[in-house]
């Protein structure tokens, strides 16, 4: 028999996260991997915000395995926790189960109730180990972290580009800049995310559903069968059309407005089709206050916002802090000088460039994906 | 005694003939190895032009082992020459050596004498195997088999940009947009150039001197010390002032001009300092026929190019189909959308765009090094 280390289980438990990338939202991904005598004896992970929590599901599974849970270690990726939700707490059920010791990947993000869980199974007597393998603990949960830490989703911006940064030509014509491969990777990009956002600017232009249209097998899937994030538009004057794709169905649909700039008439039209319009001041520069916006959604509960949008308020964005990482797909060619940039963004000197720290680089058919962390951000929150 | 097969030993011809890549201009690098009974008797490589080729370096080594050549098998990366040049025919000194079997990577890309080395060495009973590894053996000399299959240097342009594709601020500020590893491997592209290529507005704005810092194990090396490629300076109405440091030594310079265009006074006083001026007529496009230069280059021995130059001149040579392959280092930073294009390529339509195919990719410091080749050369040539 071979005997695993603390890291080959909490890797396991990882896997089953990742189960739930795409469905958990508002919740977390978590895992959980029970083991006994060195026996994997029950497994779970957390799918759908209202069902049970990874523990449960993995303590159940034992249970229907006919294993006994008493004396097991479980690994879980998440500080189990410890208050009534829509569930029972964890910490309770992992007691009840009669584990000896509990590892665990990270704390939970939340202020308010980090190490209450590690304390009640503690209490009990239980062996509590961790954090280990945190930061593929926390790559789990991006978002949910972000949301609980600083009262803000986390944003991933979405650019695909020529070799010489450019998105669509000066008219505007953009389609297939990258090939199919790119494209599948948007949509689990879209897939993980609880928001979809963008501007008017794109609706008005290319009149987008933003579907997610792959099943968490990334497979094909018919966009009703699936969860859909919520798409949100950028819309300073409430400009939006009716008819506009990415309002169906409009109870997953979601406009941001300055109140001063709308007409009644327009947002009466919408409401009553039950489009959910909300409302932010108007910024220093004039425009939407995006950070007022990024804190309502994720008051609302919204973790991962992806923008999928024009260089305009991409760059908009990326002047407010918003930015936590950009997703480059970079297709082999050359769309020349007067097409059109990357992100609006008007720098004169050296000094003000906007560093960024490369994460991964990989080929996606014949596109590169890149992936960018700015770090404005650090500097910030350090 | 482990038996190795011809891939083996063409394999390390391939790594001899590498040992000349800054050095043998105008001539092409070639490796061989002499093996007899599984084992390697003698190698060599060509060094330098008017020095021995690499075929009589191997025969010599053997010598110098006290090896018998005779009944030997001779890998060499390129089909050994026929004709008497600088140094005698290698077929001859393959023949009087003796050998048994000769294994060629490539054949002789110059269409007048391909074939004639292998036909003289089989017309005198040796056995001739070939082509092997034909990709990597054509890799050594891209320049050397542009220019005998063509007429026209390999050209390779070079480019240091930000993300979002931008090489200097609108200003012209650019020093050190990406890092220092980055830097060094550009030395490590003029080094293996026979000519680096620049524009005017370059020599204007920044003076550069564009020389080889390295040495040929990569060591930092006094220039003067190590061969210098050949620095050409793209300059229409001959403005270039004659103190520029490009043109130093003048015996390495020469400046493209449209002969209507210049004063004559000027050319004299750069004649006077040793500074070689071309001609070329003027383009369609009314700018100076960048087509005719390197044709020009081609025909005075110039294997592979390096364009290091702003966006207008690169725009101007891929316009004209002359580029092979673009080299870019993109450093992980944003320089906004009022900075300096990657290439001044005026396109409308996404029909227009410039298709590449991607080569290369591989992170140097924090900067990527991307290699594209673009895919027009192919259209004009299949």
């Amino acid at each position: 028999m071979t005997i695993h280390n603390h890291e080959y289980w909490m890797a396991k438990a990882i896997q089953l996260a990742n189960k739930g990338l795409y469905t958990t939202h508002p919740n977390p991904r978590v895992g959980c991997v029970l083991v006994k005598d060195g026996q994997l004896i029950g497994q779970g992970f957390h799918l759908k915000y209202g069902e049970a929590h990874a523990e449960v599901h993995a303590i159940n599974d034992a249970k229907q395995n006919s294993q006994d849970t008493k004396g097991a270690t479980a690994y879980v990726t998440l500080e189990p926790c410890s208050h009534q939700g829509k569930t029972g707490p964890c910490a309770d059920a992992l007691i009840k189960a009669g584990v000896a010791c509990v590892v665990f990947g990270i704390q939970d993000p939340n202020p308010e109730v980090s190490g209450n869980g590690l304390k009640k199974l503690k209490k009990a007597g239980i062996e509590v180990i961790g954090p280990i393998q945190e930061a593929e603990c926390e790559a789990l949960n991006l978002g949910f972290i972000k949301r609980m830490r600083e009262g803000l989703p986390y944003v991933r911006v979405k650019l695909a580009m020529s070799i010489d940064g450019r998105t669509a030509m000066e008219s505007g014509e953009s389609q297939w800049i990258t090939g199919i491969e790119a494209r599948l990777d948007v949509q689990r990009l879209r897939a993980q995310s609880d928001a979809i956002v963008t501007g008017i600017g794109s609706v008005l232009t290319d009149n987008p559903s933003m579907t997610v249209r792959i099943d968490s097998n990334d497979q094909e899937a018919d966009p009703k069968t699936v969860r859909q994030p919520l798409r949100v538009v950028m819309d300073t004057a409430l400009s939006i059309v009716p008819e506009a794709k990415i309002l169906y169905p409009t109870s997953q649909a979601c406009v941001f407005s300055i109140e001063e700039e709308i007409e009644d008439e327009h947002l009466e039209v919408l409401k009553k089709k039950g489009v959910t319009v909300r409302f932010s001041p108007r910024g220093e520069d004039g425009r939407l206050d995006l950070l007022d916006a990024m804190e309502q959604l994720a008051d609302a509960g919204i973790n991962e916002v992806l923008l999928e949008t024009g260089s305009e308020l991409a760059g908009g964005f990326l002047q407010a802090g918003l930015v936590d990482e950009i997703v480059v797909y970079m297709a082999p060619k050359l769309l020349g000088s007067s097409a059109r940039p990357l992100f609006q963004l008007p720098l004169e000197t050296m000094d003000e460039a906007v560093e960024l720290e490369l994460k991964s680089v990989r080929q996606i058919g014949q596109d590169l994906r890149l992936v960018y962390l700015p770090t404005y951000l650090d500097d910030d929150e350090l």
